[in-house]
């Protein structure tokens, strides 16, 4: 993969985490980040321009991820986590040969965590319709276990719900009533949820689901493993910022305001030097 | 704008007629022309990997729009039509001096419609954020009669439901009672259906707001304002095809698939003979 650094680090240890997202969701994987890892820069894109990446192809996702860790790499990042799981699921394996940083996925976090609570081997799986029929997450969970059942289905409504900030009330009851319905009645114990906009919905989907389905994010996960990965390769910051940059900086593909504005829902604290850049000129 | 016509047709009139949209909805339109205008070519060009239009920024739409104009131009179009609301909202004027055929939108023959439909001068007009902000169906309306009271309400979720097909029982008779409530009750006579995914909802939508409303579909008087667009420019097809082209030709940014099968919803006839194109190289 080509790269223009335009921003270099002395100390590889002091450069920022590279995380992206297809737009909002991904604040979700930075906010548990921030909490586990607090030492650390981030560097966040959102595609918002192009969002959303759930009801697209496998080839346009990734040539979407290609051009976005190429932006990452201008900015000097030293590991990438696609916090995305369609993008997770459609390029993490296609472009990790063409990356020189380490990078991770949140799906293998996720099926590890729900392989590790689950109690009965019944799992269910909710995300976008290209998460789902990538079978990604059944795989990663076979692999882990191979008696596990593993039942996924597609929730596509839920990304716009979310972004809408549509996140309590009859709509979103209804629409998460219709969705799982089935999973419901199917005797799983933990669902994950396979997309970072569900989170936002978690209030009624825990509702809908109930007290005896564990659910799992996989967020939470991702960071440990983050953790785990820059310990390994010796890129832990030493947490002491000598003013090379900020500790975190956003970039969208759209307008910045709305995503500002988003933010402020996920993130402790508000955002609000974030910056449009032309994503398809990488 | 710059112009490298792949195609070009000894006689003008022969030539086919754009239309694009941000995805599939604009087919509404498309169904409509061939419907009033049988003798007419159609290129078609849905923007399907970076739907929806409608939560995204001016200055974008504009740069997406331009790049589709620049691709129909290849295809030696006499006309284009945008079948967008969002894009005829934010782009049209700002293109029009730019391209070298007439080009129309589909607002303002919404508009012309409502204000002839109406009985007590007040209008209610539902489209997408970018729509609705953009106040063009208000600025059309009170143009034409200034007396006019215009009462907006952007409906996010409405195009994510008609993409997924979701378009009758209990979830869409919600969400349109939810978006809906607050227009059912301010005596308008009249809504324009400002999104092209509307239409596809029409039941629901007709449902909430009762028999005393007239719901105005733009793509009707969109293809009576081509229809005169065509005849004053001496442009209109003579109806003989030489068989330089298909009758119709449909392209898209994003898997082929998809669209077809959602074509089949909404024209008379299947679509197998769909094209994906590099659209963000023009």
């Amino acid at each position: 993969m080509e790269e223009a650094r335009g921003i270099q680090y002395g100390d590889r240890r002091e450069a920022p985490i590279g995380v992206f997202d297809s737009g909002v969701g991904g604040l979700t994987v930075v906010r548990e980040i921030l909490h586990q890892l607090p030492a650390e820069r981030i560097t966040y894109f959102g595609d918002t321009a192009r969002v959303p990446y759930g009801s697209k192809s496998r080839e346009t996702i990734i040539r979407y991820s290609r051009q976005i860790i190429r932006f990452l790499m201008t900015r000097g990042v030293k590991a990438i986590v696609v916090a995305c799981n369609t993008a997770s699921a459609y390029a993490l394996e296609e472009l990790r040969p063409q990356v020189e940083v380490p990078i991770i996925g949140v799906v293998k976090p996720g099926a590890k965590m729900a392989a590790a609570v689950t109690r009965n081997g019944k799992i269910g799986v909710i995300g976008t319709e290209g998460t789902i029929s990538s079978g990604i997450y059944t795989s990663f969970l076979k692999d882990l276990r191979p008696d596990m059942q593993v039942l996924g289905k597609a929730c596509p409504l839920f990304v716009p719900l979310a972004e809408e900030g549509w996140l309590e009330g009859e709509v979103p009851m209804l629409v998460a009533r219709s969705y799982l319905e089935e999973l419901c009645h199917s005797g799983i114990d933990t669902l994950i949820l396979g997309c970072t906009h569900y989170p936002l919905l978690r209030p009624a989907i825990a509702e809908v689901m109930g007290p005896e389905v564990t659910l799992v994010n996989p967020a939470y996960e991702t960071a440990v493993s983050l953790q785990n990965l820059l310990q390994e390769q010796g890129l832990r910051s030493p947490g002491i910022h000598k003013g090379t940059g900020p500790l975190c900086e956003f970039f969208v593909s759209d307008a910045a305001d709305w995503f500002n504005r988003f933010a402020g829902r996920i993130l402790p604290a508000g955002i609000t030097n974030t910056r449009q850049i032309p994503i398809e000129e990488y």
